[in-house]
């Protein structure tokens, strides 16, 4: 296909968002794509700072990812952690071996002064990727679940709970006053971007930071470029992670169109999965442009194809 | 044989001091022994907080130091650092990635405000070690090594140069104002003190720091139990590390006998090898009672013998 010689922005949380991400890294050389990442699941475990989405992404388009385990890197081992235990200390998040010299390796940047974004930079650079990487924001965001039994910090319900306690609301630490990365909104607003693709992530606790970030909303829509989401909802399931869970606990359908629903007027296009087809027309009628197409990502080849798909969608909405 | 009711306290550096404060774990009572240690080699290295002669004598009392390696835990093994070098991290200081466990746990913990002894206990108990063991004080206090190319960060010196630079002096910075941590004090006062114990580490850099804190060296002299050393110059070398090529460098014979010289009227006892008994009136003369053992520890055997030895030697001293 002709990719032309535009630029791509891809907004991405972690390892379903990465997916797409990787088939776009795979399509378009270095200089036409951008990948904008959550950071409001960052964390600070141990006396390290750990960015999961972020290293999910690099990992991923590194080829270092762990394909079996589903994240994480691959070949990792686990010697820290089991001595971690015998010291009594938190081992519910798990942190490999190789892992931790990212971790280790931010979190001396970062005390050093370095912002997030320079610190992903240097650790992409490092592992090879050249395509610009871009934490949404320099500063800490940090999502908190509401839930029946309290408030808990993103990583304590995702990873330690393991996201089982049902969810009543959220919200984001610091999202008042965090600036989106400047770089971003210079995107966002460059005459040459063609496409703005939200990966199919989490919305609420994946895009949704993101787009709360000041000014982020009205950039998108002003920007020339048409807004194409890609649906991580695939016949009333999440491929990954606790997104149509989260929608019944919000008194949600858990459906492609309830997605399209919550994205709203910001949406030029929207991408859903065959087995999806038939609510096509009542996501027509919201007033976004669908696409339906194998939405599911098993293989590299899924991955660039829909990459693909997205892209020619783009590429209809745009003209 | 008897040990008594007895307390002893043993000063000891790192690999070779540990040897011998083994073989007094080995034979003492947990509340009958307190070992100080060494902390002029600590230093802050990608942002965790390192103390190799805790570390060495922690993993050596519970039993989990790689004696192959002569160094660091049994079983280790080195992803962090191999995944550190893709990052472009420093890598000449080797960190296992159990050994990375220890430093996590202690950095939070000194981040979170816990003093170097109450971290040293913790890591201890959970180590299984029962027997007190003490950092020589909780103040940074780092080991400056001098050379004709300039001044030396000690692990940089020691590990990075591989104490190749010829030692032209050192210093202790910090030493001057940290404090000797209370409870040593207290012992050495302490009419149950039966022994005060030198193990066999570099005077120089392991033991004098602990010897210059303030009122230390007093309290030794005060103190109602002989202080015995034990040479770690066997024929003119170093068992392990830089003693013997810092005494010729510095100037000074490597002999027992100049060790004795260096430590002065502090001593009541020294211990020198069956290789070295022809110094052995020498070192008398100097006044100071001498014993001749085999010193070599190759062995648990070994390390519990010369125990023995110097406890026995501590009995006559003291009656």
């Amino acid at each position: 296909m002709n990719t032309k010689k535009h630029k791509v922005l891809a907004i991405s949380g972690g390892v379903g968002g990465a997916k797409l991400a990787l088939g776009l890294y795979k399509l378009l050389p270095p200089q036409q794509l951008t990948i904008v990442t959550n950071t409001a699941d960052d964390f600070e475990h141990l006396g390290l700072s750990i960015s999961p989405d972020l290293d999910t992404l690099m990992y991923t388009l590194a080829g270092r990812n762990n394909q079996a385990q589903g994240w994480g890197l691959a070949g990792e081992s686990w010697q820290t952690m089991a001595m971690l235990k015998d010291y009594g200390a938190e081992d519910w998040f798990q942190l490999g071996d190789k892992d931790i010299a990212t971790h280790l390796v931010r979190s001396q940047l970062l005390r050093q002064g370095k912002s997030l974004a320079e610190v992903t930079t240097h650790l992409c650079r490092k592992l090879g990727i050249e395509t610009t990487v871009l934490p949404m924001t320099d500063d800490p965001v940090r999502t908190r679940i509401q839930t029946a039994d309290g408030e808990l910090a993103f990583q304590h319900y995702f990873v330690r709970e393991q996201c089982r306690p049902a969810v009543t609301g959220y919200r984001f630490d610091g999202i008042d006053s965090a600036k989106a990365h400047p770089d971003i909104l210079q995107q966002l607003a460059d005459e040459a971007l063609s496409a703005i693709i939200i990966c199919p992530s989490n919305p609420f606790v994946s895009v949704s930071p993101f787009l709360q970030l000041e000014g982020v909303r009205d950039a998108l829509k002003a920007s020339r470029a048409p807004v194409i989401a890609v649906s991580p909802i695939v016949a009333g399931m999440a491929i990954k992670g606790p997104a149509a869970k989260m929608m019944q606990e919000l008194n949600m359908p858990n459906s492609a169109q309830a997605v399209a629903q919550f994205y709203g007027d910001l949406l030029d296009g929207f991408v859903i999965d065959e087995s999806d087809a038939d609510q096509a027309d009542a996501i027509r009628a919201l007033g976004t442009a669908v696409d339906v197409a194998p939405t599911v990502m098993r293989s590299l080849e899924d991955r660039i194809g829909l990459a693909e798909i997205v892209l020619q969608f783009s590429n209809l909405l745009e003209s």
